[in-house]
């Protein structure tokens, strides 16, 4: 017998409700209700994840399900805020048991990990969609914003460039799929890790944060403009993914490493005050950061190559519209 | 020339987030931060309208703006809580700024009538869907779920029912078009009034609320459910709108008045010592409210004809699957 809506929500998405902390009244209820802890504030962002646009129709629900969380994360993580609670408002074409429970083991597995609670969501039948909220907490006065970056500051990445980009070009066929680099690409676009315990850990230091989701090109240019200030970048410090070594012509390496989205690491700004700290974080952290270039007055991203001259980067990123 | 993603938030939606309050971030960062008042808790609820479900798919895109918002406001106010901030992922299948437009403006009226800013959002291309997630507050603890009804308290339910589905009916073809009447119902299904004040005002008051969006029969049966109890409903106690009188045969009447959903009415119990507090506050109220029945011990809802005998009401209302 087929599942009515509530009974699909109590059978797959009930359980991902563990260890809820400050919440009052959770799923099953009109709304749900949460306490904020004294002297944090909310943070929270929404991200929809359309089928055939944010991944391929024939994606492991699995991995949609790790991926719609994990984008909203990042967000949180380039706040430098902490995810608590997320909602799920989920649109599928039909009751498909074995999707519903691998999408919601995939969402789970990656909310356990982040101590993620769900408190609540929307189940409606429809072309698939999938749109995350999460919210968040951050002390009062410490999440970081775009708009901080000042002449002179350091400017950052984290991990590498131009993995999950390289992994859709292998998927579209317009790379070849060449040995276990193109694996951990892939993994690095359906599973991206947020950058959450660097997020946090940039609270008083950095100037400005962002997470790459469009490609460093046009995710830096957000903090540029927030901030109105320019930034070069020596080509040659930015950490590309290895696989990219496989790219021979150097305009698809670029476009490749630094045009392409779904990255998902973060990019940010600091005072070279702070650089020996942040290294010293480093250390203790699951990923590595990178300083690629510094903050400067004009409004604009010169792309610096060895010999010190400028590399004429031309993006042609996706557009919804 | 067309606008690209960016652009079409700035010219259609930043507009709409005058007046925040308790905002730190707005829409323009990776996420928005906000700050709850002083022995305040969260409240949040999320709705996705798809088109061609929730809606018909050549709606004016005023309405589809204006009832995406009041359907998420009506969950607030089944908490007695106060709707404050809210976030938009839009889905639509193409750049057309005369529907965006007119999509914004139905959204930002009703946002402006209970002073909600919004604060983020998503707008992706695929098929039309809107999925709204509304943030409120409300006085620590105060807040009422369903779970509280009592045998002995009172059943009461707001405004009239049967509106929206009348409307429904008349739009598919299965009822006549007559009169006046038909319009107001019209209105109240693509621009339902939630019942904010009323919802504010149970606190203290009510036992247990809910928004009637599925039908009385289906939404008291929530209730019922979440506080273990039953229900003893008199049908001629159970205002049904006007417009319904055209109906002559009584199940239909029935079905549309109880069944049929899309009201966004609450419904609610309140011990019976509290019922003058109550009417004293509905003197006071744009909306009245009407005692319908009470809360008794065995799990089940019986409908009581004017005779005494019991009415069996058989609804056929919409599964999503």
């Amino acid at each position: 017998m087929s599942l009515n809506e509530f009974e699909i929500i109590d059978r797959y998405f009930k359980s991902l409700t563990g260890e809820a902390v400050g919440v009052t009244c959770g799923i099953g209820d009109d709304a749900a209700v949460i306490g904020l802890p004294t002297g944090m504030e909310l943070v929270t962002s929404v991200d929809t994840l359309i089928s055939g646009v944010h991944f391929q129709t024939d994606t492991d629900p699995y991995d949609i399900g790790f991926k719609s969380l994990a984008v909203n994360l990042s967000d949180i993580a380039a706040m430098a805020a902490e995810p608590r609670w997320v909602t799920l408002a989920l649109t599928v074409p039909e009751n498909n048991p074995a999707w519903l429970e691998s999408f919601a083991r995939g969402f789970a597995d990656l909310a356990k990990r982040y101590s993620v609670s769900l408190i609540g969501g929307d189940l409606t039948r429809g072309p698939l969609s999938i749109t995350v909220q999460i919210l968040g907490t951050v002390p009062c006065g410490a999440a970081i914003k775009r708009s901080g970056a000042v002449p002179g500051d350091s400017i950052y990445v984290s991990g590498c460039l131009g993995g999950a980009g390289f992994a859709l070009k292998v998927l579209n066929g317009e790379c070849n799929d060449t040995e276990e680099l193109s694996a951990e690409c892939l993994t690095r676009l359906l599973r991206p890790i947020p950058r959450i315990e660097l997020g946090a850990g940039l609270r008083g230091l950095a100037s400005a944060v962002i997470d790459i989701s469009d490609g460093l090109a046009v995710d830096l240019g957000h903090i540029l403009r927030a901030s109105s200030v320019g930034a070069v970048i020596e080509l040659g410090k930015v950490p590309v993914c290895d696989a990219l070594a496989q790219i021979t012509d150097e305009d698809i390496l670029w476009q490749t490493a630094l045009c392409s989205g779904d990255d998902y690491e973060l990019c940010f700004t600091l005072p070279v005050s702070n650089c020996r700290q942040l290294q010293r974080m480093e250390i203790e952290m699951d990923c590595s950061v990178t300083c690629i270039g510094r903050i400067v007055e004009n409004e604009a991203i010169r792309w610096l190559q060895s010999d010190g001259s400028e590399y004429d980067l031309r993006c042609s990123g996706y557009r919804h519209f």
